[in-house]
């Protein structure tokens, strides 16, 4: 009983990959606002109540979708933290941010042409409220001097949706690095690497 | 009878001026997306086809709505266009679409935070190519240098998101005014203006 237990769990977890990367094509072919439940579980040859099983609503799987960079956002915050000196972490911090976005950067680019899933991670982004403001915190310290939050709010947001504009698709994974790690440390009043 | 046109033409001016703020009035209080035509109607006490008569859907309302920032945008780029020299040009433009973020930063965070807007403005948006690629060449340069494309797209959306933020909404129009320039400078490269 034990093995066969195992042995669904992993089966439902297969399942569940499946459907994440089943949706996430079929959000990039469609939009996500033009994917519904039901074409995901017809691509996936499985009934609508497999992927209910799953995820209630397309909202869960955008969530699910976008997880995995939310949480190497988390390790990276949690690694900047234990450093000590506000400019090492504000450095290791932009880097790993930077290094997300370019990473994700065909997710972001499908995320923000599609209003729906803004209303879906701001809900799911909220709920991490202590996350989005340790990310603000570190880069603009916790004295909140009025210029340094309004740079690291617009580093944050200027990385993020330069590194997800479709206008820069064809631009190469480490020239775009490059460059955004620049825009923030510009922003964030920070030199440049050494060996750089 | 042409008195007479005259004062109808100017009556329906007015309608369509209340009309605006009326909507305005509403989204903000209900959200775009929660606003609809004959709340409207109903709040300016008229039927739902004096609304129809000047506007066929919400995405012309919104659209009508963000018309004067974009047209304050369209003056200041013509504005700079004229100028001799990049660095004049740069400085012009950015002194002026900070004004402007700023001056509108109430529709900003209204229709930030409301999905169904970002539609509707990229719709109408992408029928001024030219105006967009006008602003990102006049801010990067024609030459097209990969970093300064980079930085000058980092720098609208960065400006526009962060005037537009609502944990801003406290920090007086001359404070974000002031930084939001220096942002840009950062990015573009630009000295402090004299005298500041």
């Amino acid at each position: 009983m034990a093995a066969r237990s195992a042995a669904d769990a992993s089966s439902q977890e297969d399942t569940r990959t499946r459907l994440l990367k089943t949706a996430l094509r079929l959000f990039a072919e469609h939009g996500v606002e033009g994917t519904s439940l039901q074409m995901i579980a017809d691509a996936l040859g499985v009934t609508k109540a497999a992927v209910y099983y799953h995820f209630k609503t397309k909202d869960e799987i955008t969530g699910a979708v976008a997880e995995p960079g939310l949480r190497e956002l988390d390790v990276v915050i949690e690694e900047a933290s234990r450093l000590r000196g506000r400019s090492a972490r504000i450095d290791h911090l932009l880097t790993g941010f930077v290094d997300i976005v370019v990473r994700h950067r065909a997710l972001i680019a499908l995320f923000s042409r599609d209003p729906g899933v803004t209303r879906a991670l701001t809900t799911s982004w909220s709920t991490r409220e202590n996350f989005s403001s340790a990310l603000m915190e570190m880069f603009a310290g916790a004295e909140g001097d009025a210029y340094r939050v309004i740079a690291a709010h617009a580093a944050i947001t200027g990385i993020a949706l330069t590194g997800g504009a479709p206008q820069f698709a064809d631009v190469d994974d480490e020239t775009l690095r490059t460059h955004l790690r620049e825009v923030g440390r510009r922003l964030l009043g920070r030199p440049r690497a050494h060996g750089r």
